[in-house]
């Protein structure tokens, strides 16, 4: 697409919260695998819960959530977090926590 | 839950980024209705399009992708945009975007 690159844009805050979020996902995802369908570990998510909403989520949380999310998730049966299934793991974390602050 | 306010907390980018995405779904939800359900109305979305997500999406992307997610989300009548429809609606945005960089 002509004029998308070298721009120097300042993104909207919502922009670069969405960048942020994705790039998250991209810091995580599996990068090389040999179907290359991409998508984060089980595993890794767990790290990622771990360490980038530390605040967030207290321990008690963290494990909770995990475990009720990835049994919600195991429908598919899939070992590999896609895009979709991230974005809507965060979405439910989110709410999990404003239920827990009301 | 004790122990849970008054810390300064340093936030993670990705709680950071999570929080802004959630005080944007605040500061378009209708904050007065008779039924105390809150949400977005459709006009305010299309306003939040222009305003936040100005640089993200273009002119035609913008009206394509607003028509087309409308369409997908008229299935429930509702004239309230709530979280969950917000959140993924964010996230089909994000995806049209990816597939559009491709």
């Amino acid at each position: 697409m002509e004029g998308a690159k070298g721009s120097e844009t300042v993104l909207s805050e919502l922009e670069s919260a969405i960048e942020t979020v994705v790039e998250n996902y991209n810091k995580y995802s599996a990068k090389e695998n040999l179907l290359r369908k991409g998508g984060i570990k089980k595993s890794n998510f767990k790290r990622m819960l771990q360490s980038e909403l530390s605040h967030m989520l207290t321990e008690t949380m963290k494990e909770e959530a995990v475990e009720k999310l990835f049994q919600e998730m195991d429908q598919d049966g899939d070992s590999l977090i896609d895009f979709d299934e991230y974005w809507a793991l965060i979405g439910k974390i989110v709410k999990l926590l404003a239920r827990n602050q009301q």
